[in-house]
């Protein structure tokens, strides 16, 4: 395990005016200090519970895991946000085959893409695993019911009580009445860890276990990670270092993160990482109250694909991002691309080159073009993506973004501008006295226009 | 066939002074006219390719199809950018099965997908389409090469000749003499349509037909576009008012294009648009010579998913996004919610529901909360994505990139801030020639910490 972070590419020794000097990182450390002291209170307090997952106990979800999958060969797992990008960027790291259950992951509520999955399983011998941690999410919920529809019908009622498995919070909602009444199984979430800081909790914990993960290198990671943290002075840390450079970037106006993996297997991670640095750090007021509309857009991106679509932009267009890459050093298999006579003059010098070694020549140069036009860019590096690098990546991101949640002085764990939406769709629907609501759109400004 | 565009959200009816007002619109109106004018001209003279694309004979490309396609089970398409993100949006938009060959769209050059992927198929029920506008794309060309080595050593030497085709430059590149050596079929590319723009020439029209797409359908709703613009005045197309909001609304500062489909099978959509839009729009220079480092970043998103992790964001963060909605009317498949004794309260309303119903409802309330936040939004309207309706969502793109084109007074086709990262990335793979390039990444600014 060493996973690494390399910030030289958004340093002034870099890219000059475009980057970060010595002395404003040096200015920024009174507030880093003070961040690690917020945070450390936070988790003394039991306030931040994403400071204690990585202590959690791994054997007893093992232990039930080991005892429950062999009934089954597939799992469902019907969950959205910060119930199911978790287990999914997770899953897709793994490096070869994993000895569990298949795991097919449901989050929207697309008809076409729900129904074919439900036909593509053998019902008997699917687990469904239900994870909504507020135990009202209207699309976790409304799937739910119709999977419970069809296991008891096709199965008959003692079914329903062994091929489902709740995931919710150990009080509220209506999750966890439901699987008392219809004698199904339940996790908690624990009520100190948010949705998008939930994936090393039973949210992500359960259905990985499932599939035969090795929860507990990846719970092992994050507790490395975690402990190198506070083996340092306050403002001493890598992570803090991280913190910093997106901090000081986004004052000199870079409001965009894209990160970047070349690597088809850490690709889903990117899409973890969105949930975790949009919603966190995208808020209308600071912590006084006054309107601030910060936030910083995280944007996805592939190497070497989006070389092929988005770095003509990321290099000359607005001055307004920072490019996050992620490296994989070991991708567990290779293969040299083949020396023939016959190859073309303008390309034979990758003859003999294996596939890792161009793309690792193509993250090189598409980083360094990156440098030379002045654009910020750091770069993340796994030795070979296992369990613990990928689980000390984890705590490592929600560490950076409670961090900067400190600095930019906002609420990172809460969600407000989500809930408007809600109320609206909930009136659309018909729920009772929200009648008001769903007249917005009746009223709504229209103006359709034909295209063919 | 009824796409339709509903820019009433963008409107200062809608979102007051962040919206546009009829006098903004009103003051464009000359400039519309002109960038009219000069595509026209453009199109007249041949050089904008993709306006003839609409007229191609797609018969003889069908009957080609039609001989090739019993032989094989399966397609490897072989391509990147602009010659893979195409052929992958309309296939995966299409609802239901097709009959013709499975077809598996191969991108990156990661050695463990790509491994993986080659050993999934009966080689000798694979044909390999290559596709390359240049001819000397070196992932694409890489991967060939695997795959010409696998197929020589298995099948044997003829077996090159009918497994492989070509889709590259009628006369540039390496992959044209070489087909002539090896003996396989080629299709030309129109050297006056550029990749991002080529899914309506045989880069996209060749892997369709052979997977049983119908390519008729997808043209005639790209002419059909087409012709719907040239039919009105100049400056008063649907489309020209949309490329009028996104022009309007980036000079107010909305810099961001967030494209949002609400149905699962229109989200790779949004992927091909982001090459379009970012690589097209996102320029260091105007077409005076000077320095502008302009661009519209575009970011994906997917309904009713990402309200669960960027619509916080998108609510409260900085004003700095688009948002454009995608709609599907019509699934072509629907399940209600079942209604059931013991259904909870607080979501009784949902009962009896379909989900498509649920995801309208969603698309409904997130629109209508982020114009209450006074963020600029707009819809395209999908009646049920038939070919006839993603043909015409193509050129309506391809027609709307190019205005915008010349309102920011900027080449539109070309990617020169490409060309640093690939001379490099040429250096560290040892071409001769280019040693002073590779010397970049060893000259590279590191600051190397440990994470774990």
């Amino acid at each position: 395990m060493k996973l690494r972070f390399d910030g030289g590419g958004s340093s002034s020794e870099a890219i000059g005016e475009y980057g970060i000097n010595a002395a404003q990182y040096g200015d920024l450390q009174p507030r880093l200090q003070a961040a690690r002291t917020a945070l450390k209170q936070a988790w003394d307090d039991s306030v931040l519970g994403f400071f204690e997952c990585p202590d959690t106990d791994p054997q007893p979800i093992m232990d039930w895991a080991a005892k429950i999958a062999p009934n089954f060969t597939d799992q469902i797992v019907i969950g959205i946000g910060g119930s199911s990008l978790g287990t999914r960027a997770v899953l897709e790291s793994y490096a070869g085959e994993l000895n569990g259950l298949r795991t097919h992951v449901t989050e929207n509520v697309d008809p076409s893409t729900y129904l074919a999955l439900l036909d593509s399983v053998d019902l008997s011998k699917t687990l469904f695993i239900v994870i909504t941690k507020s135990g009202t999410t209207i699309e976790t919920m409304a799937k739910f019911w119709i999977a419970y529809d069809r296991v008891l019908e096709e199965l008959g009622e003692d079914a329903v009580a062994t091929n489902f498995v709740g995931i919710t919070d150990p009080k509220a909602g209506s999750l966890r009445p439901l699987s008392a009444e219809l004698g199904f199984k339940t996790w908690s979430v624990p009520p100190n860890v948010g949705g998008r800081f939930s994936v090393l909790t039973p949210v992500g914990l359960v259905p990985l276990a499932l599939a035969g993960y090795p929860i507990d290198e990846l719970l092992n990671g994050a507790k490395a990670c975690r402990d190198a943290v506070f083996a340092t002075e306050p403002g001493q840390a890598t992570l803090e270092r991280c913190a910093a450079d997106h901090y000081l970037l986004h004052q000199k106006g870079y409001a965009q993160t894209v990160m970047m993996p070349y690597a088809d297997r850490l690709d889903a991670l990117s899409e973890w990482f969105c949930q975790l640095w949009g919603e966190s750090l995208g808020k209308a007021k600071n912590r006084a109250g006054e309107i601030v509309n910060v936030g910083l857009t995280p944007v996805r991106a592939l190497g070497v694909i989006d070389q092929h679509s988005q770095v003509q932009l990321y290099a000359e267009g607005p001055r307004d991002k920072h490019v996050v890459f992620l490296q994989l050093e070991d991708f567990g298999t290779d293969v040299n691309v083949p020396g023939r006579s016959g190859f073309p003059g303008a390309l034979s010098h990758i003859q003999n080159k294996s596939l890792s070694k161009i793309l690792t020549a193509e993250l090189d140069g598409t980083q360094a073009a990156l440098t030379a036009a002045g654009r910020p860019t750091s770069r993340w590096v796994f030795s070979d993506g296992n369990p613990v690098e990928i689980g000390a990546f984890i705590f490592a991101w929600e560490y950076v973004t409670a961090v900067m949640g400190e600095l930019f002085d906002i609420n990172a764990f809460d969600q407000p501008g989500v809930e408007g939406g809600k109320l609206i769709a909930h009136g659309l629907l018909g729920k009772s006295g929200y009648e008001e609501h769903a007249r917005v759109v009746e009223g709504a400004n229209r103006n359709v226009m034909s295209i063919v």
